[in-house]
């Protein structure tokens, strides 16, 4: 049994208020009440309750991050990211990893569990008192599993809000893409084939709207030819790398919507035994580990991850200590890497 | 403020009793009693305060995790483990980042802080009332930073208990260098070059030690000459790579004891244009998700992550529920991939 601070007030005889001030030496009471408080207090082993106390109080200063999968590449930095900004704002966090990707596979948002997961997820850090939470994506979808009923500030990190309901950090898709296409242009190239990601994603979308935008900025015209479908994996670069060569379309660079399908296409044209780089120029788009352990070295767009958990925690704290309701979408611009890939 | 059953009981003029087991659905009060108690409820807008329950409760069955931190490549793997084996036993977890290498470097457990930080996540998480705790290292070492008068269940994943005061679970590196030293050795290899990681280091000293052991097992002699020094990063593998060539030693593999190093000793042939595999076999340690984008793929040991923090997680169950106060080291074999790097 946990003792408390009404036990030891009881056993002395005194307020509880007497009892919590001089335990945070802010009491007024006399050296004898004192003394005789902190006996009792060493000798039955009262330990202050941080969560009981967490309860009571208006505000928590806790923030509860709900996590869709922790193995996935860009949740550990955007919650170092988070974690940082409130640890300098003096605030704790708590964690709650939904497994959604190590449960149910790449499709789990179509699943009605995926819903009842974020749902216990919401109801759960309501009842532990957090001042407001933010939901970490697996990538950029437009979530509506956040409950209508949810009755403290939610931010969304590397997503977008379905209906416009709540504020979102996400990556800057189309002016990212945009920019890696210009500097292909810049370097020389003027037919770009683009392996995009599976369809009806938003990654997909905007970054090939970014890429007609640079084409069209550049005064070259689009040719529907050059655009093939990937699906996020090394394997769909490869295939997808197979069919623009079988296409027999005239191309000078390849731009892979993401690394994994970059490193699809190193090995398809190191099959080939067509130099990357050298013959014909690769890019990709993420900066994962593996872009800087390629041969040669890929040129791709950094994702700035803790920057995205930073701004997110920023907007949440916003909302929580300036009670603002203004509903904001952050889109933040990648970073380009230059490396080999391009020369 | 927040409602409480005291608060519906006061205002019904029943006891908190009954008002709980008219909630809970197992109340023998009249109908009278139990139509305005839940009158009461719907309009005053209780909800069950769970962490509140939870500190009632002997036994929370939420299990605390303390992970070093959450951007070293080893973490996420560990914790869905963990979680995983949780789930399945219905069991919670509580989630503590500690941060310790994106705010101190890779140093961080030479500093006070660091014992600070470990000793307030303790007593977070026995003041939250969890039923035990799984500390997760981001690499092997004596845990010495438990503080000694915890009270509840402890097991360590991915290192070791200074004076065997926790169970743990680790990579058994003494075996799985000696399964990769012999698998060397099959393949026709008897001048291992060896790259350790830094010295002092566990896994430095226990992979040196396997590698010894299979030399012995296959009648080799063992070669001081062979062993370099490395860091464990790409730059230390290309340094000793170097060290190596003009060492003019005579050597026919080279075992890197992590992948990142592994990668700096591919970057150090790429520009002597030696051929990884065909004219020189190189090994790494890890299965990072880099050792299968390098060129050629390159052959490594698996670490088995998930596993071992579902033996953590298992040890801690038998723990908390078993009360057994064994303590026990489980190391867990690496699993060999065997690629082109080595043919």
């Amino acid at each position: 049994m946990m003792v408390t601070l009404k036990d030891i007030a009881m056993e002395c005889n005194v307020s509880i208020a007497t009892v919590s001030n001089i335990l945070n030496g802010k009491s007024k009471a006399s050296e004898k009440t004192k003394n005789l408080v902190l006996e009792v207090v060493a000798r039955r082993g009262y330990k202050p309750n941080y969560m009981a106390s967490r309860l009571r109080a208006q505000k928590t200063r806790t923030i509860g991050i709900i996590i869709e999968d922790i193995t996935l590449f860009s949740s550990p930095k955007i919650i170092e990211g988070i974690m940082s900004f409130l640890e300098k704002n003096s605030y704790n966090a708590i964690l709650e990893n939904l497994r959604l990707y190590s449960k149910w596979g790449k499709n789990w948002y179509r699943k009605r569990e995926y819903y009842k997961a974020v749902a216990d997820a919401v109801q759960e850090m309501q009842a532990i008192k957090v001042d407001g939470i933010i939901y970490v994506a697996g990538h950029a979808r437009l979530i509506d599993s956040i409950p209508s009923d949810t009755e403290i500030p939610v931010v969304l990190a590397y997503s977008h809000s379905d209906g416009g309901l709540y504020s979102s950090v996400t990556i800057d898709d189309v002016f990212s893409a945009a920019g890696m296409t210009d500097f292909l242009i810049k370097k020389g190239r003027r037919r770009i084939a683009v392996i995009t990601g599976t369809e009806g994603n938003i990654h997909s979308r905007d970054r090939l709207c970014g890429y007609k935008k640079a084409l069209s900025d550049n005064g070259i015209d689009f040719d529907e030819g050059l655009v093939f479908s990937g699906n996020w994996e090394r394997s769909g670069g490869f295939e997808a790398c197979r069919k623009i060569f079988d296409s027999n379309v005239k191309f000078d660079a390849v731009f892979c919507f993401n690394d994994l399908m970059a490193a699809g296409v190193y090995d398809f044209l190191s099959e080939k035994n067509i130099s990357v780089g050298k013959e014909l120029a690769v890019a990709g788009f993420d900066n994962r580990e593996i872009s800087e352990f390629l041969n040669p070295p890929l040129t791709t767009m950094e994702i700035p991850l803790t920057e995205i958990g930073g701004k997110a925690a920023a907007e949440l704290l916003e909302k929580t200590e300036n009670s603002s309701d203004k509903i904001c979408d952050f889109p933040v611009p990648c970073i380009l890497k230059e490396r080999d890939s391009v020369l």
